[in-house]
């Protein structure tokens, strides 16, 4: 158990822009609401997965918004105020922790806006290891966990409440009801047990973001080259260092989806690659061959920064390095593959590791 | 008090298509649940409003749906079974009674197919006198009653529970989550004590459809018109006598919206008649003055048989009588009018009593 303060949200916001793989909503949005919730009711403990009892009740926090919302106007830590005690009064459970759906982008952060006001702990683990646009790719699925019971709440002070005979039909009706909200909405779902959350949840991915947090702001304070670290510490794959030369981007069912286009630097002006997104990067082809596919995590950064530039910002010019990292092990499994491999965001590619690119 | 069976049903039926106002859905679906519900646990029985005690509660049970699926698949009375019981179980309320939200339409009898497996009688009154396309338009609006705390569920086992700040909003969350559903849904909405139904409700809608269900199946059988019978009956007016010329008709949100144009027949074949519908019948033109809007009910019933003629099913070349009843007084006020009057529904008209036309 550690305790994670206004200074320590810092590291893992920045390090759940790199776990967003582009997508996962804008991390400093998360930072501000987990901000606003310390401030007020004081540092939020941090607990490993295997301090959590087995009988204990945890459940995931994570925030969905219509599209386009969250530029207009910021969400408020109201809503997560209100999210796990309606789930408690709806379903006489009590909570004795939350927990992250996913690291990567605002939804790193967003439980600490709940655990702060309940006076709970965070439990240091995640339902993807990254950031994933819909709500059955969590690593729960894999395992027969249900979403349901879930609440939904809205700023208008709407308060939803579902039980759901599939995942598929939880990101249905949620998606739906953030789209009625026309507003950012803050969700408890995901309710299991600790014996649950030790089989189904992947570990340590608030500490993970957290480390590349801090190795960026390291290496930045070195003069050295962030992509470089954060390299070294994932054990990842450089698949690309190049310009933004064409980006196609249109809004689909509330889905950013499109292709960035770049061509390399240098001395390998003629290759070219594609990266495919839907809200997050999903695939990356190098000359036309696929190099990298979802559930591993393909990243574009800015090449002097190590700025992680995520689909809706990618735009014409930028230079960039597209890095690989492994997926968690849970996702490199048949049924993982299935869930949240290309061929379910429609790609006709197989999946490809991104560890087969270096070799 | 009196008991409905299977047979008492087709009464409501027949007469609930003609306070359809053109919409409401098809009564006879509703028929088919209640039926299969009345066989399956026997007769209802359907009391006065004025027999409900004022400590009791009461709910509005109601049928909404994913826009053209019931044209493809009937929904089944196992959901209106379900309704009542969830609200029960979300909330701790028990509930003495059920009541149409709706006596138009579909609604007329969809709370039959609560009732009966509950156990509980049907209340004989409504919250519209009519049928209404969206839900935050019912008398207890007008009266600052809520439409939740509601249950809404699916054929596929899912039920989602709304507690919501405004009518608009249960409406707008419900329409969505009808909608991702992609089926018929059923729905608990609107509890309330008896006091209060006694304030809000329409006393005797359930008796009025059958009433004039009555009146047309008793005039068909002397071979009478049955457009007159009604018209004597409901202090009726004919607004119109003509031929469907032309049909303008979109999907809107869900919505049927657009126009029928109508030209006299016989000796008045100069004379024209435009009907604006949005899923019912909203307003009547004749020679481009309005003569007819809603709230008042306005219906399209072939001439001869005194069908009432849906939005959906009006075409080209149907011979019928345009006719205006008078909405209930909960409607003919300041609130009534600006709740579902013509500019709720984006019409440049002012409300235009049904009996000023025969003046």
């Amino acid at each position: 158990m550690r305790l994670i303060d206004e200074h320590a949200l810092g590291d893992i916001t920045l390090g759940s822009t790199v776990l967003g793989s582009g997508g996962g909503g804008d991390p400093y949005v998360g930072m501000l609401l987990a901000r606003d919730a310390i401030r007020k009711h004081g540092p939020v403990p941090l607990v490993e997965l295997e301090e959590v009892p087995d009988d204990a009740n945890l459940v995931f926090v994570a925030g969905m918004g219509a599209p386009g919302v969250m530029i207009e106007k910021l969400p408020r830590s109201a809503e997560y105020a209100r999210v796990v005690p309606a789930l408690e009064r709806l379903t006489g459970l009590a909570f004795d922790y939350v927990c992250p759906a996913e690291a990567g982008g605002l939804n790193a952060v967003t439980p600490f806006a709940a655990a702060a006001p309940a006076g709970i702990p965070v439990v240091d683990a995640d339902g993807m290891g990254r950031a994933f646009p819909a709500l059955e790719m969590v690593t729960p699925t894999l395992y027969g966990g249900s979403c349901t019971p879930m609440v939904m709440v809205d700023e208008h002070g709407n308060t939803m409440y579902l039980e759901s005979t599939s995942n598929k039909w939880s990101e249905a009706y949620g998606r739906a009801a953030a789209l009625a909200s026309g507003a950012q909405t803050a969700m408890a779902l995901y309710p299991m047990t600790g014996a649950e959350a030790k089989q189904r949840l992947v570990r340590g991915a608030v500490t993970l973001a957290a480390e590349l947090g801090a190795t960026i702001r390291q290496a930045r304070a070195q003069h050295a080259s962030p992509v470089d670290a954060v390299l070294a510490k994932q054990a990842g794959v450089l698949l690309f260092t190049g310009k933004v030369e064409e980006v196609e981007r249109r809004n689909e069912r509330g889905w950013t989806v499109g292709k960035a286009h770049l061509s390399g630097l240098d001395s390998d002006t003629s290759s070219r690659m594609t990266l495919h997104f839907q809200n997050e990067n999903l695939a990356a082809e190098l000359n036309n061959k696929v190099v990298a596919t979802s559930p591993d995590l393909i990243m574009a950064m800015e090449l002097d920064s190590g700025e992680p530039i995520p689909v809706e910002a990618i735009r014409y010019g930028y230079r960039v390095a597209v890095i690989g990292l492994p997926s968690d092990p849970h996702w490199r499994t048949a049924a993982g593959i299935e869930l949240a491999g290309p061929r379910r965001f429609g790609y006709d590619m197989d999946y490809c590791a991104v560890e087969d690119f270096a070799r």
